[in-house]
């Protein structure tokens, strides 16, 4: 393969790492950026220099930031709504503040509970979670409704009986703009339920 | 957005320009080098860095490469076939590399004759090409099967005509593991007419 060179095939594998990129889209990718070197591949360079020189992870929460505690965690007026949503990953925090939820606090596990795949509760941050609650009136369990989510969330449930906390999860339902014919039994049986006054 | 500072969100904006990838893939392939900073975001880098300080475009043929002549136009062996193909892209000379089509020489056109868009022979490298045409014996015109490849396809060999060059087209047939019923009439009764001995 003559694909111009070590530092152009170089290119090419970091980037096939990369989710959502296989070996044909890096190489498609990386073309692109040679053809718009000064609008796009220096630009690209000098933001991952950036980057790395000042991406962090915030000691208190747990998301990634230029700075430690995070703009999240530094906030004050955040602290007034006296709500701290826990979330998995890094990813759902920024989709809900997407979404506008509002002046609350995060806190990312970076994982959940899983006993196949040897995750146990000091593998994820949940001690830390535990030392932070009291400083809350309300704790939002927003991992994923999935088998291990639900795990994790049951488990800090356990752990912080006792403080005096109203702990919440996510509604279930129908997700806004979606068709009911291609829902699931167990979301459009838990959307019955749920049902709310018009 | 508190998507984690202005250095997080340049790369992903950055990130979402490149083929393949949009927003959401791209926030999710930023968070994926951040979390794995030192095994991909750090190497990915200093591999930019590298890529920008090296490529350049073969002043011959307009391949991309860190040096120029580039390397398949430096080597020596591969003036031995006389062959020169044709291609419309850098991404069309990479394809016919990975498939192993020998020691050939190509010439990268940059683009196609297009009125409508405005593109006209000035515009791709079709100078050059007749210049270098000489030192081949042969002339392959791998452009797309598109209008606009097969006017650009016309176009070379009226300006071709009168070098004593054999001239050929890639064969149009059915694709090697291609089904007939997902095949286009065209292809179909050109690849019925060139059919060959078994």
């Amino acid at each position: 393969m003559a694909n111009g060179g070590p530092e152009i095939e170089q290119l090419i594998q970091l980037m096939a790492r990369l989710p959502g990129l296989g070996p044909r889209s890096a190489r498609r990718a990386v073309l692109q950026l040679i053809k718009k070197k000064d609008q796009l591949m220096i630009p690209l360079s000098a933001a991952l220099d950036r980057a790395v020189a000042a991406v962090c992870t915030c000691e208190v929460c747990g998301n990634v930031d230029t700075r430690s505690p995070c703009s999240i965690c530094a906030d004050p007026r955040r602290a007034e709504s006296g709500m701290l949503i826990v979330v998995e990953d890094v990813a759902d925090l920024w989709a809900l503040e997407r979404a506008g939820v509002g002046a609350v606090r995060y806190h990312v596990l970076g994982g959940v509970l899983s006993p196949l795949d040897g995750v146990g509760p000091d593998d994820i941050a949940i001690d830390g979670l535990i030392a932070r609650a009291p400083e809350f009136a309300e704790i939002v369990l927003a991992v994923n409704a999935t088998v291990e989510g639900q795990t994790t969330a049951h488990y800090i449930t356990d752990r912080l009986a006792g403080l005096n906390l109203t702990i919440t999860r996510l509604a279930h339902g129908v997700p806004v703009g979606g068709e009911l014919d291609y829902l699931d039994e167990g979301t459009l049986s838990q959307a019955l339920r749920a049902r709310t006054h018009i």
